[in-house]
């Protein structure tokens, strides 16, 4: 069946999103049995909108000629804030504005108007998930939409399936993880020989660093994954400001050097753990053996072990794939949704 | 919703699902929303059979006091071959007899006989899996029957799940995997020093090896995980006899602690690639890295690592916990399946 989709927020994920349907809508459609729309999209400049499906590439194409999607000439151009939404008809709201740590804007927005328009919300920004995880859960809860985010905690990185579909009859008592691939380069390249600014450097060059790494290098992004993670998984109810965090940018050469020459690595490390006091996370340098699963873990590699009792560790590490790996990770999200929704077949056919 | 379950086989895995059930149904029930009951089991001296649910703990007391569930007092103790299978009345047949590579009896015959009677199947035996795909398969499509089978690819390896879950949108190209935790336990203790002999009595000690370990050591058991991971993922219709397989029965000590002190590790490699000539599939020793994801695995692990583009690898490692973890993994193949025929709510509460 047709699932239509409104996207908040054109950059890198956003883009990669539109690139996935331009491309590949036949083969999700073959696959999964979703025809999947995008009926509307929202950036800085304004937003386009058609609630019988925009054209994918000539959203791309204007975005990349004119610096905004408004001018697609596709629906209704000068639709602004919010109120796109509505004339997307969406079912779902794919959230992928800038991630914003201080007020979790415009993304807190645009999730309880979704969430008032009847949408479903499909998260790739953080911000609302670690300043108002609470609040947006109960909102959802109460209006009987689903909330889903694969996409914030280290796409592809696939710990909240792991826990609904595998885990199940288990109890997850605490993770561990190497959750931001930008700093694990980083600490990587240095261990190899670059000083600290020439690995940030190089991780800018092949796309995995923003031009203000400070969310990557000073634990931010680690921190907020730990808080979702945490939050989902572990029953808690953090956010960012509860979260101790170190970050790699004062880490020295020769401390990752001495540590390879002890078949270990220094590895940024995101934790939590169930307490008699309550969930807590944490984010710091942890020196761990190379044969470790997560002290094995190289340049944009990342990976999660989570304690599920009786069974134990269960670890996956992924690659880091950037910005197409996010944007797979939120239709991934768009197709479980629609099987739980009754939109796409559950069974194999 | 009730769901009721019979049970083919009672040695170790369906012994350990009827302590689950005993111990935890009402967990079941409320994490879930799905009363497991046990209404049929059969082992080699006959069957107990109540359809509206047997008492567990006085299955597995009978057992363990006569040897078989058939003087269990419940039911009709004295039902034997397939024909209780009718009386129990289950929505779901969980076929845990002994993996039988010879003629995959008595499994086959009791999946056989379950799809008749309009159940659903969930295997932990793997003969019919890997002597019989193709039959299975369109048997169970053409009758409108699920067919799980995490429980038999390492339990509680996800990979399955991973292909349906996670890696939605990408394409599967082949794994390697370490899949038998049995052969990888013992070349760990014999590069620690033990001599095979001794190694294989450790595994047995610890209850992850058989009596006669043949199936582990000569690679059987981890060609017919590679078949069915085979088939499932990359659509083949392998049997156990297309995949070339290596043991460890003539590794020698030397080797492996010569590889350790360069830093790496003889393991038993199964693995599979999509090629221009159809799906191959093989079992061998191979010298891995200590630091790579399988080269790692010491002891009891087990891991398998998906080449899924354009994602690149993902890998999952797990400790295997023997006969628990195979019946936790039944009963998630049983939740997950309940979910899929709409008895159990697939959305959280």
């Amino acid at each position: 069946m047709d699932v239509r989709l409104a996207l908040t927020g054109f950059g890198n994920v956003g883009q990669g999103v539109a690139t996935l349907l331009a491309e590949r809508s036949n083969d999700y459609h073959r696959r999964y049995g979703v025809r999947l729309l995008l009926t509307g999209v929202a950036d800085r400049g304004g937003a386009a909108v058609d609630s019988k499906g925009l054209e994918p590439q000539v959203v791309l194409d204007t975005k990349r000629r004119t610096g905004t999607v408004s001018n697609s000439g596709q629906g209704s151009p000068n639709l602004a804030g919010t109120r796109f939404l509505e004339a997307s008809g969406a079912q779902i709201l794919l959230e992928a504005a800038s991630t914003n740590f201080d007020d979790a804007e415009p993304g807190w927005s645009y999730a309880r108007e979704g969430l008032a328009q009847g949408m479903d919300l499909v998260f790739a920004s953080k911000g609302a998930l670690v300043l108002h995880w609470g609040e947006l859960m109960e909102q959802a809860s109460s209006a009987g939409r689903i909330v889903k985010f694969s996409a914030t905690v280290g796409a592809p990185l696939p710990e909240l399936e792991l826990a609904k579909y595998v885990l199940i009859g288990t109890d997850i008592t605490g993770f561990e993880g190497i959750l931001n691939a930008t700093s694990n380069y980083i600490l990587s390249a240095m261990t190899d020989g670059s000083t600290y600014a020439q690995a940030v450097r190089q991780a800018q060059d092949i796309g995995i660093a923003e031009t203000d790494p400070t969310l990557d290098v000073d634990g931010w992004d680690a921190a907020a994954k730990a808080v979702i993670v945490a939050n989902a998984l572990l029953g808690a109810d953090l956010r960012l400001s509860d979260v101790p965090r170190q970050g790699i940018r004062d880490v020295d050469r020769p401390a990752l050097q001495e540590a390879e020459l002890a078949g270990e690595a220094i590895k940024l490390i995101a934790r939590a753990t169930k307490t008699p006091n309550g969930v807590l996370a944490r984010v710091g340098r942890e020196r761990r053996p190379l044969a470790d699963v997560l002290g094995s873990l190289r340049d944009d590699q990342m990976g999660v072990v989570l304690h599920a009792e009786p069974l134990g560790a269960v670890a996956t590490t992924v690659q880091s794939t950037g910005g197409l790996a996010t944007a797979l990770t939120l239709l991934r999200d768009v197709v479980n949704l629609s099987r739980e929704r009754g939109w796409a077949p559950i069974l194999p056919k």
